[in-house]
């Protein structure tokens, strides 16, 4: 299994030379800079200001953070081990609703729960050895899902994604972008029509600079685009990433996904959904028991630094939508294929 | 017919005091500010920097600013038939593409031929008779197309609608807006969801702007939340405008109409189309006759005076889609309902 070896010219996060690398995002798409941090309470403010993004990557670098914090103690402080486990604390407050973070974190705090009194060099290696499997954990995953989706993809295929879903937000090679990357290695001379994704960009700002990067052919088109494209036959299958997948299949996803399940139902075009199996909420029963966040109308009416809208006007700006299972072709996760319940 | 009496606190072109007034839609929708005009070379400046635009606007402002030149004529000249012939010819120049500007000012150009010599009070009148009739006519249509479409419309209705199609671009209430201000005057206390209409956002700049200062309960979305609105059952209908309807039925209109359409007939959603006989092109058998413009790939990665989208990336951004009618329940002109093709 991913056996693509898949080389991108660029990485989100990455520790080099007792340092986190963190690819800087709010510099996209405009330049590529890279941060070099040794302080963990920059890191913190990199995850505040979104120079990280991507659950997969929040995480990553927040168990990153917590080997600096043991590693570079702030000047004159010791780190002990009870020390440490406040400055957990503190790295997960940096994006309270971020699961990954809290998670990668957790795993962090089981380690320090073991140890006691000032830290050493040898508890800094345990710490940094626990970050490391989770980068790793987090590449593999990446590369099954590749591995497995690519056998979905024809040959010569030209592929519709939405929002970003790709190396940017992940510790490997993405997701729904992990399965483009892996079909591209493979030589299947794909192309790649790429939506926007309004209210923030992500297609646009994120997806089309990473695979143009790393040498895939990609075209921008706003989101209304994508229906005359099903229309002339031009897509040959769409893939987006997912959020969460509830028991019943139906997937929570960036805003326009269920529309375009639905515009390629309507055009017999496969639709896919790729995603770990950590997406799937076993909690959940269905998407309607997920409370679908809204965010600021500020995104719609000046979302480009400028007013683009009347003052006071209503907006109503859901961040995602609900794709039931009818409307999927198959999951492609870091386990293998699981069919949806589409019937052509 | 018509008997709906609509009232609007603004107008996109008037001719007042002898002067042509102009609602300079380029400072929308930040602030409402009109252009008080009597050279029609301010005209011709005004339709090239799209302080007047839509389709019927553009022809009504050409026809008075025939009017403003015969009886202001530039300092120096006097002003013969002769003259304002050539003239018409350079306010036709200042958007070669406007079908209905060559149309009024080929009405204006009938008038002149009829004169002789230096041109007098009582040819202006003429001139201006032509004008008020071009306008009045536009105002007659948007009303009738209002008056029927209103018949559509259950009372508390929940309506969709694409890019703008409203007063700012007619001498009226506009098209597929105007039967909804038809039903709002009527007091069918109707709400209205406004697509922003990427690239160009029309819908946020103008039809949010339009309604809004209507006194029309309108709530802005992104092109992508329509789906899961209609998903949600929360849209009682959708009404769009029009480019170019072909023999067939076909509708050439903004992009994303297509999609939207889509949408509609998969949730059992009433689809409309409001368009004048006008716009009914006998000359064409079908939308796969009509060249599909592509617009700038500027407006889609750097549309709002900022990059959002990585340097050179390819951008595929055509101005219009092609609805088919098998997907439009009826057509609303203003000569009444023609039946779609929507079985449900």
């Amino acid at each position: 299994m991913a056996s693509t070896p898949v080389k991108l010219p660029f990485s989100a996060v990455a520790y080099d030379n007792a340092a986190l690398r963190l690819l800087d995002q709010t510099k996209l798409p405009v330049e590529l800079t890279y941060l070099t941090l040794t302080d963990y309470r920059e890191v913190i403010e990199a995850i505040q200001r979104l120079a990280v993004r991507g659950a997969p990557a929040i995480g990553i670098a927040g168990a990153y953070a917590v080997v600096l914090a043991a590693q570079y103690p702030p000047a004159g402080e010791s780190m002990s081990a009870v020390t440490l486990l406040r400055v957990i604390d503190e790295i997960e407050r940096a994006r309270p609703t971020a699961i990954n973070l809290a998670w990668a974190l957790n795993r962090q705090r089981e380690i320090v729960k073991g140890l006691a009194g000032a830290l050493d060099v040898s508890d800094v290696a345990l710490l940094r050895r626990e970050a490391d499997a989770i980068l790793r954990e987090d590449e593999e995953m990446c590369a099954r899902i590749g591995e497995y989706g690519a056998a979905l993809v024809p040959e010569g295929a030209t592929i519709l994604t939405h929002c970003n879903t790709g190396a940017l937000a992940t510790g490997g090679i993405g997701t729904a972008l992990g399965v483009i990357y892996t079909v591209h290695a493979q030589g299947k001379g794909v192309r790649v029509f790429a939506d926007e994704t309004r209210p923030l960009l992500q297609g646009a700002r994120l997806t089309a600079w990473e695979l143009q990067r790393a040498g895939v052919d990609v075209t921008l088109i706003v989101d209304s685009v994508a229906g005359m494209l099903l229309a002339q036959g031009k897509i040959s299958l769409a893939i987006v990433g997912a959020d969460r997948i509830t028991r019943n299949g139906d997937t929570v996803n960036k805003i326009g996904t269920y529309g375009l399940a639905t515009l390629c139902a309507a055009h017999n075009t496969p639709f896919y959904v790729a995603a770990p199996e950590s997406t799937f909420d076993h909690s959940m029963a269905t998407g309607a028991e997920c409370v679908i966040e809204e965010r600021s109308p500020l995104e719609v009416t000046e979302g480009f630094g400028k007013r683009t809208a009347p003052q006071g006007v209503k907006v109503y700006s859901p961040a995602f939508d609900i794709t039931p299972k009818r409307l999927i072709t198959a999951y492609i996760t870091d386990r293998g294929i699981l069919s949806g319940g589409r019937r052509s």
